[in-house]
């Protein structure tokens, strides 16, 4: 492990890295709705954040609904996951109070709505996936799930769930 | 974090808690059965408690089984939602000897068995949710992920897999 | 929790099970291809490795495709678990060196492509579960979850992620 200064460093130059790039990318994080009932957006643990699942909601509603393949294109469904991850981002951002110690992403499990047959839940996983890469570099780099579900929460084509890294 | 007598204090209350909570709810925790096989259905990792995927299970039987929406109404699934958390405490009973050093509730993964076209998977897994921070209080508020399963074991309308928090 | 150099005694016994094991049952562990794209095989966070979701891959292909039940028999299924534990073995071994500081296994999440009633989706993890166990003896004793999928990354009929614990 690398010693504390340049850990320190290292982690100033991850956090100035995500704002310039979400700046770049013209992503104003939006200001997160806490979930009505008993569950919490994210809880830490040691140096774990969890994130509940994300759905792909902007401004108040779900930029898609439906079955992808049948009813949601896969690009529109690799939208929608990079909007789960925004979504994501935004909880973190308030859990660590503008990325402060964030030193990576370590999983995502993502379900995608899936029609009969559609056996490319990867390629619209991979919509989150890019994103948080572009956004983080190598410390986003991150082991992951794909698997197609019957169905999800509010018709959302995609759910994702996150687990970060804080030091 | 905490001067350490003040998280012993902490932690000695919520046992209280619990202890109080199930009495009051007239929830006789279950003496669990093993699971016959390569699993096991607690496993303690640092400060973590894994619990494997849990069924409403009853006095050796589910409570119900099906689809929900089709076969198995979403107030029945709460029941049965909340039958699983039953199940998973009892296992946590186990695992720590009476709740001793638990400090939370970390992540729910929940599968419900999805009729075509259900999309309530949150309302569902309340079932779950609401009980653990009726229990908990605060500490059991958690993540967790709702996702609507094609099929699961044992025809079982609900799966829940868990992770607790551990000083 | 045992001295330092009980744990390194029992650790170098693990890693020599491990490795005896798998040239009894004449395996060779492959030379795994990483993913193309910006996700990772596996990644390390504290005394966990967590590697992302397997497939049933064999020299470049899937042992198998489809629904289970209807399009792939339980037997079938169940070489394509192990076939996927194989394949996590692979990257754990590469993640660490030839399993150096392994300690055990903490979970599977299993996912089975399922034809509409099939309800034996912890049947077919067996294939998975009995394996490492058989592979790790009492330290490969894990939790799980087993839940049925409408469709798989590929088409699929088994998916499944894993956490390893290191010291």
């Amino acid at each position: 492990m690398l010693p504390r200064f340049l850990r320190c460093y290292n982690q100033g130059m991850l956090v100035e890295r995500i704002k310039t790039k979400l700046t770049e990318l013209s992503i104003e994080l939006p200001i997160p709705t806490p979930p009505v009932g008993s569950y919490v957006p994210w809880k830490r643990s040691g140096n774990t954040i969890w994130v509940s699942g994300m759905v792909p909601m902007s401004e108040g509603k779900l930029r898609c609904t439906g079955l992808v393949d049948s009813e949601v294109s896969v690009e529109d469904a690799q939208e929608c996951a990079k909007l789960c991850a925004i979504n994501a981002l935004a909880w973190l951002n308030v859990a660590t109070d503008g990325f402060e110690g964030v030193s990576g992403v370590l999983r995502l499990n993502g379900f995608i709505a899936s029609a009969l047959g559609f056996t490319d839940q990867p390629k619209v996983l991979n919509g989150a996936s890019d994103f948080l890469v572009g956004v983080f570099g190598e410390a986003g780099k991150h082991t992951r799930n794909a698997v197609g579900a019957a169905a999800l929460p509010l018709n959302a084509p995609v759910i994702i769930d996150f687990v970060f890294e804080v030091e």
